[in-house]
């Protein structure tokens, strides 16, 4: 049986960032973006907080909270409902509980009693960002909200016999029951962020819950190296409806544990079936194999590229590649 | 006399990445790109390999090698000589030189004698960049083309009282005698990638020209850490004609020197008047203080988000620079 070819580490960024770019791809960009319903609140009626597919809008028709506006350009869908935060929280409760009940959303069958924010344009002098409202965490494909978590790469690094730093990275491969992307490969630790959460807070429980890892060293030791983004349109591999859109924001972490073995990721729930402790060259083998979870190989890659590990020389997209990792998204960021 | 208030690091970024974004500033981007007119070559007539002001677009009308139209949308100024490399790089050289001659540019009149590459879109099965031509390098903003350099941070580590990592950079000062961005501070070593040269090796050379590291030093220890690309407008700090495009992308590597002091940058030629080893609180104060030259403020910052001295949690604008210092251009990359 023939085995598919690899896929080149350029593949593996338009399998995940797969919105088509403005820059780029302007026709496209523009097909889509017209199309689709632009998720606004009646306080900034400008910005755009989401993208939402017309078989979603169409359940959002004749809802007394929202006004669908199928004739503007953009098309749009305005929460007109509630005047601060709590208030369109309840809004968007009551409307993403009513979508569930109807049975009609497979990815409302995943729900997760997790609140994910949604930020307006920063306003007044101190350029804050304002919390518009939250939202249940597996609603937000439908809504193409921009959600943020932090993922984190242990790794060890040794001197090796050419004098260069040899390094191995803590591989993680999913439960082979969980719901989504079972039995793939992760990052060391990773999470989504929710309302109110900080994100090196929420990096600090993730450690503890998902690897093991002592509180005191993520807190003296991980270090914060950027972040990775993308706007993914969901495909057969994320499970639920196809074609639902997932801006992400990725706070990007490292940690090198000592080499010694003194202190090594374990699983502590059922999220992780086993940790690897890979050489650059069997990560890269499984990030030709698709075996990451798509996400969490566009992480890997920015870790490599961050430590020297793929350079311009050796990587025939790397110019495209370094920009791709950390897309401008269209949306508020917190 | 009331000093100015000191400029946040998104005030550094927007003064660097000057042309608007089409993501987030639609209407903007597209007023530029459809007044200007876009450099394209016969082989390639649907891609854009830079933008020309209408200012320039008026001398290079009536010229036999080109052909202008202006009722196109976009407008366009095509190549129409030379069927190869060669052939078009000398009908270019000879453009440019009449351009000189005329004396009507000033940015002309630093002429380097140093041809910078052009590329086309990948092609065929191995997705080869095809160089289309070379440009010297003074007339690249004329054209709006894309240029490559490499930049280079060298620092020392230690470990504080607190356990934690302290940095200290090496910064140099440009000589006040310099043409361009005189007096001003900038990254360790820092240069263009000129037609044929590879981008380490023309790290090699500058850390030699501007600083005497050591070849194999640098050949053992420099790591490239990703890139930063961005797309300036010229201003009068630039000196010569304002508002010419500089869409550029620069390769990123650090440096780290022994902390005892056994090897430190030193001028070696009259391009750097002096090198200052600097905390990261002193680099923040020259940052604040605009005294860096503006791409070389944009590839400290991305050295201090790479080593978590700036995060998430102490800089309002993080998510958005972190993506901003990584500009996807609309130009075929090398």
């Amino acid at each position: 049986m023939a085995s598919n070819p690899p896929a080149s580490n350029l593949d593996l960024i338009n399998e995940c960032d797969s919105f088509p770019h403005p820059t780029t791809s302007p026709q496209a960009y523009h097909a889509y973006t017209t199309t689709l319903y632009h998720l606004r609140v009646a306080a900034h009626p400008e910005t755009t907080l989401g993208y939402i597919l017309p078989d979603v809008a169409a359940v959002l028709h004749n809802l007394p909270d929202w006004e669908v506006d199928d004739e503007s350009i953009p098309r749009t869908i305005t929460l007109i409902s509630g005047s601060n935060e709590a208030a369109r929280s309840d809004v968007v409760a009551r409307t993403t509980e009513a979508m569930r009940m109807t049975g009609h959303f497979k990815v409302l069958e995943k729900w997760r009693n997790e609140l994910y924010p949604v930020y307006g344009p920063p306003s007044g002098a101190s350029k804050k960002k304002e919390l518009l409202f939250s939202m249940e965490r597996c609603a937000a494909p439908l809504f193409g909200i921009v959600t943020y978590g932090v993922h984190l790469t242990a790794y060890t690094r040794t001197t090796g016999a050419d004098g260069k730093d040899e390094y191995k990275i803590w591989v993680p491969r999913r439960a082979r029951t969980k719901q989504t992307y079972g039995g793939m490969l992760d990052n060391t630790v990773a999470g989504g962020t929710a309302t109110g959460e900080g994100f090196f807070e929420s990096l600090v429980r993730e450690c503890d819950e998902e690897a093991s890892l002592p509180e005191e060293l993520v807190r003296s030791k991980a270090k914060q190296c950027g972040t990775v983004t993308y706007f993914y349109i969901r495909n057969a591999t994320a499970g639920g409806e196809t074609g639902l859109f997932q801006p992400e924001c990725q706070n990007v972490y490292d940690l090198e544990l000592p080499s010694d073995g003194s202190v090594v990721p374990k699983p502590n729930d059922d999220e992780v079936e086993e940790f690897y402790h890979w050489s650059v060259s069997e990560v890269r083998e499984a990030l030709g194999k698709r075996e990451f979870k798509p996400n969490c190989a566009l992480v890997i890659l920015d870790f490599l590229i961050r430590h020297g590990l793929i350079t311009v020389e050796d990587e025939r997209d790397y110019l495209e590649i370094t920009t791709r990792l950390h897309r401008r998204l269209e949306f508020p960021l917190a």
